[in-house]
C-alpha cells in the first residue's frame, strides 16, 4: 500500500459514499482537514455534527479552494452541474475523482465542461453500498474488503492516478484498473440489472389489487431479494440515464433469457429447466459460502 | 391456540421441513413418537442420530401404520408417488397433510390416487424456509413467527381440519386458511417468480465469457439478491411443473413489465423510471425496517 497525505480534502456530496470516504481516511489518519460541500445545507450541519467533515460551505467554488484532493460523490446527473461550479475554482495542482455508479457519462461529461477530460482527473467507482443513503448512515469501513474501480484515460496523469489509488487503498479497499467502457457493462449485468428486477418486481406485485394480501405471503427469501430496492431512486434513476445503452443491452438479453425458461416451464421441459436451476445454484454457491 | 397432542407422527421425507417440524413438535411437547420414512436410507440415519426422528424406515406402508398423523414433507414431483405406496397402510383415522409449494397438483394427485379426496387429507404449506436443504439445516424455531397456509376442500373434515392447524400453531406459526387455486396465484407472485428471476440472472451471467471477471465485482446487494438461487434446484423443477400455470402467468406479465422498464430507460423518460423506483421503495419500505 503505498503512503498518501492528503492536506485538504474537498468531498462534494456527503451522503453515504461520501461520508464513509471521509470517515475511513480520518479512521486511517491519512488526511488533514474535510471540507464537505453541496448544495443544500441541513445534510452539511449533519455531517459537521457527526464529525465527517472539519468543514463546509455551500459555496462550491469556496469549498474546493486550497484543496489538494476533491471527490465529487453526487448522483450521476449531477456532476455536470458540479463540475461547471468548479472548473474555475479547483487548485491547477489538485487531483480530482469522482465515485460515479457508470463511467462513460462522467468521462463525457468532463470533456465537455473541460473541454477535454483534465489529466488530473481520475474517474473512480467503489463497489460497496447499502440501500441506505445519507451521511447518517455512512461508516469507516465501508470499502474496507470491497474493491474500487478506477477507469484511466491515455492522458491520466500517473502521479494523479498514483493518489486515488493511494486514497482508496487506505479505506482497506482493493484498487482494480479498467477501460471505461467494459466498467460499464460489467456493472450494468452485476449490479444495475439485479436493481432493475428487484425494483420491477416489487412495483409489479404493489400494483396489484391485493397488495396487502400479497406482500403478507412473502417469505424470508424475499425480504433478501427485494432490499435493493429500496436503494435511492434517485441516484439509480441517474444510473439509468448515464448508463442507458450497457444498461438496455443486459435487460434485453435477460428478457430474452427469461422467455427461454418461460417456454421450458410451459412445454414441462424439465430438463432445460432443471439445467438452468442447477447451473445457477453451482455458480452461486462457488461464488459464497453463506 | 388449540390443545394438539399427537400419539404417533410420521414424517415422509426428512429434510428442512419435515425435520425443522419435528424438532418444534418435540420442543413444544406435542408429540409422543416420530417415525421418520423415506426411500434413502442415509437422511434417515442422519435424522436418527440426530434425534429429529425416534426410529425410521425406507418402507413407507411400515412407516405409516399407527401413525395418527402423516405429513408429506417431499418435493412435489414424490407426492403422488407417496401417496400410492401409503394409500392402503395409512390408519382410517390418521389425517394426513403435506408442506407443498402449490397446492391444486397435489389435491389432483390425490384425487387420482384415491379416486377423490380423502376427507381426512388437509392439504397445507408452511411459509418458511431457507436456501439450505436436508435435515442438518434444519431446526425448532423456522415455523415461529412465519404463516402457513391450510387450503381445505368443501369436503375435508372440520376435525382434521382442526388436529392440522393446531399442529402447526404448535410451532409457532400463524395459520390462515384459502382457497387451493388463490394460493397458488399469491405464491406464484411473492415466491415462485423471485426464484425464477435469481436462478435466471445467476445462470445468465455464468454463460457468460468473462464469468469469473464478472462475479468478481458483484457487491453486496447481489449477495442478497441471489441467496435464492442456492435453493435446491429439484424442489424447484417440481414446484414449475406443479404450479406451472400460474407460474407462466406471473413471468408473462413480469417480462412485460420489465419491457415497459426498458423502454422508458432506453426513451430518457426518466419520469416512468422515477416512478417505479419511487413506488418500489415506497412498498419495499413499509413491508419491512430492515
Amino acid at each position: 500500500m503505498a503512503d498518501v497525505f492528503i492536506r485538504r480534502l474537498c468531498v462534494i456530496g456527503v451522503g453515504l459514499i461520501g461520508g464513509s470516504l471521509a470517515r475511513a481516511l480520518k479512521a486511517a489518519g491519512v488526511v488533514g482537514e474535510v471540507v464537505g460541500a453541496g448544495r443544500r445545507e441541513a445534510p452539511l450541519i449533519k455531517a459537521h455534527e457527526l464529525g465527517v467533515v472539519d468543514r463546509y460551505s455551500t459555496d462550491l467554488s469556496h469549498a474546493v479552494a486550497g484543496a489538494d484532493m476533491v471527490v465529487v460523490a453526487v448522483p450521476l446527473g449531477a456532476i455536470a452541474g458540479v463540475l461547471e461550479a468548479i472548473k474555475n475554482a479547483v487548485e491547477p495542482t489538485a487531483v480530482l475523482t469522482d465515485v460515479g455508479s457508470a463511467k462513460g457519462s462522467v468521462v463525457a461529461d468532463a470533456q465537455r465542461v473541460f473541454g477535454s477530460v483534465p489529466t488530473l482527473f481520475v474517474p473512480g467507482h467503489p463497489i460497496a453500498g447499502t440501500e441506505q443513503s445519507g451521511v447518517e448512515a455512512s461508516f469507516a469501513s465501508l470499502f474496507a474488503q470491497r474493491r474500487t474501480i478506477l477507469t484511466p484515460l491515455l492522458e491520466t496523469d500517473v502521479h494523479a492516478l498514483q493518489r486515488v489509488r493511494a486514497m482508496w487503498e487506505a479505506t482497506g479497499s482493493e484498487v482494480i484498473e479498467m477501460g471505461v467502457q467494459h466498467h460499464d457493462a460489467v456493472l450494468a449485468a452485476t449490479s444495475h440489472l439485479p436493481h432493475m428486477l428487484a425494483y420491477a418486481l416489487v412495483e409489479s406485485l404493489a400494483r396489484l389489487d391485493d397488495r396487502a394480501e400479497i406482500f403478507r405471503y412473502a417469505a424470508g427469501g424475499f425480504r433478501d431479494f427485494t432490499r435493493i430496492a429500496s436503494s435511492d431512486p434517485v441516484m439509480w434513476r441517474d444510473i439509468c440515464v448515464a448508463n442507458r445503452e450497457a444498461l438496455v443491452t443486459v435487460l434485453g438479453r435477460f428478457r430474452n433469457d427469461l422467455l427461454t425458461l418461460m417456454q421450458a416451464i410451459d412445454a414441462g421441459d424439465t430438463d432445460t429447466v432443471s439445467g438452468v436451476f442447477q447451473r445457477a445454484k453451482t455458480a452461486r454457491d462457488n461464488l459464497y459460502r453463506d
